[in-house]
């Protein structure tokens, strides 16, 4: 599991005084990015292979303008030619879940714009994360 | 059914040249908010009865700069305290589906920060919206 | 002078209440690039010729969610590699002067990444919506 | 001065494959919110006593996806009822000067919505942070 700790920035919020929902699929992208990085992957987008087939997120508590979120992200599924990222979005003071979310990543390549085959070695570093959903 | 469409903004492309998948949930937040409007609620914060408990969104095409996009809305579930609504993202021009997206939302009081049972009138008129999933 | 209508969004809005000031920069590039179209430049990235040098943008009354914003665009001067664009921001409804902006823009060759001479025909264009600062 | 250290998000670049502008208007409003925690205030909304009434920025070299930027903020003017930021914002690797920008801050009471002096206490504090333009 890889952590992000991010800090909600004053024009995430909204009118309703919380974090707006649009805010937390950037933190998402921030946390399956990072997540790819921590694997050595998607540093530069000369070789970039990823695209995102479907994300979900469930807003299970309101979030604040300057609350430090923790972002906790695993795998939960690994097909053949795309993956499943899990993400717990928790604050860092109180541990209270604030968010629940997911994401289908298919491995693309953007040159020929298709779908390819997840290569092993990447397989093998994504069951390293692989975990079951809780 | 009720039918947005709205352009595609530069700043809401990214570095891999198409529209960035956050910039999706500002246009399904946009056509949650005319759906209400178009039904009478939601035109002024003071009486503002809806938050978002869940939103979902499956990426089936890419998106560009200045594309007209329609987003298409329809409920497809009501609860005691909460619906659920469907969009359907495609091209104005190509009509190729672009997206297909749901949102869960539960009728809530903000000043007592509690969710609420959906009031008989409201649910009458989400019910004339009611369509099966396609 | 040419105007560009949009609408607020809710999540252009922070949680003091009113249209976060990150948003009007968002209305600003509309309205520059809707300006660039109506000249017949600027439809795709293909011939992307504009780079944006310098912008500014004074706050003179709070924008609100779902206000119909009018912006006004003219080309207020006009140099050998750069020009400026000036914009009034006003209430559609009310006629109230939200802000007024400004911004430099550098003929640009993306690929050689280089300033260029505005060419002959679109200084002839952009002396077209030149007029004084008001 | 104070500096603060962002590491630019993959949805803030755009279809250029650079850092869209808009995106330094989120960098700025976060450098000026971190200066004014550095200096005890802003820190929830109840006491927020700041209003932005204009902003400016110079765009001097491009940034890109996944870079450290280091925004340094100090004080260059201040009246009676406004005070005047500064920021450069540079490359942390390579030390370029990315973006000069500066913003005007009038001390506002938004229950009255008006505003007013600053007090004795804070303009000390912002006198400390006072700095010749470079």
């Amino acid at each position: 599991m890889e952590k992000l700790t991010i800090t909600t920035r004053f024009c995430e919020t909204d009118a309703l005084g919380h974090i707006n929902n649009t805010s937390y699929f950037i933190y998402l992208e921030e946390a399956r990015i990072k997540f790819f990085h921590q694997l050595g992957y998607g540093m530069n987008l000369q070789d970039w292979n990823f695209i995102l087939a479907s994300t979900k997120c469930d807003f299970l508590s309101q979030g604040y303008f300057n609350q430090k979120l923790v972002i906790s992200s695993y795998i939960s599924k690994i097909g053949s030619k795309s993956f499943q990222l899990e993400h717990d979005i928790t604050c860092e003071e109180t541990n209270v879940l604030i968010a629940k979310a997911n994401a289908i990543i298919v491995y693309f390549n953007f040159k020929e714009q298709r779908s390819e085959n997840i290569p092993d070695l990447f397989r093998t570093q994504l069951e390293n994360h692989l975990q079951d959903k809780s």
